[in-house]
């Protein structure tokens, strides 16, 4: 049996388009830390971040309010390496297991992006900034 | 200084209105698991399931599918019981620490709701179904 070009992507692509993505062509995609199991972050991705992330094996986001593709630690250096990715029941959630490099996944120089805690009815800060962002961002 | 009742009102719901809610009201909400780190599950919280989340001392979304809010657990006894709320250095995601009653979140009687792992194209299921669903929703 022989198949056409349009045959072959569909195949190739049928991992992707079982995928419910939002109606922005969006998914929303966890990061957490495949040694400590700390979740890092929470992002969005497209189609295209999320075959950059497998093709390059680190973090590719889409922006949403740069409306760009992002691959994290491009500028910062605190590249996400990949080691697992998986999806929930729906389908319409990403979790990414990665390696993070330099140990710093929040653009404010912390470890993660989950830094406040809510008690008594406040956002407290209670994790330290491990880098100054001035000298993340040069 | 005394304070009329908006006064009170409004300082109580700082807190609440520090969150970078959707235009629909809603945050994305991890759970995760406070003795494992296991990523249960992600789903969708407003204000209501927020302060019902933080009053009630368990987990409730609110159902997207639904319109309704979904007291976790309340059919299948897999209660989250909260341990730890924490919010992102956007304030447009919840990351919650919970004890996950029974051991199972996801509705298919899995541990975790991501139990399918990319793979060579592929999503593979990688996990046990820990109890039949058809004993879990009698």
């Amino acid at each position: 049996m022989n198949f056409t070009e349009t045959d072959c992507l569909n195949m190739t692509q049928e991992w992707l388009e079982k995928i419910k993505w939002s109606e922005d062509g969006l998914v929303p995609a966890i990061a957490q830390d495949y040694k400590t199991g700390r979740v890092l972050m929470m992002a969005w991705m497209n189609r295209e971040a999320l075959q950059q992330t497998i093709n390059l094996e680190r973090a590719v986001y889409w922006s949403r309010s740069r409306q760009k593709l992002w691959r994290k630690g491009e500028e910062s250096g605190h590249v996400q390496k990949l080691r697992d990715i998986r999806i929930d029941c729906d389908r319409d959630v990403i979790l990414i297991q990665v390696e993070q490099v330099g140990g710093i996944a929040c653009h404010t120089g912390r470890e993660s992006c989950f830094f406040s805690r809510y008690q008594d009815g406040q956002w407290l800060e209670v994790e330290p900034v491990l880098k100054d962002p001035i000298n993340i961002y040069k």
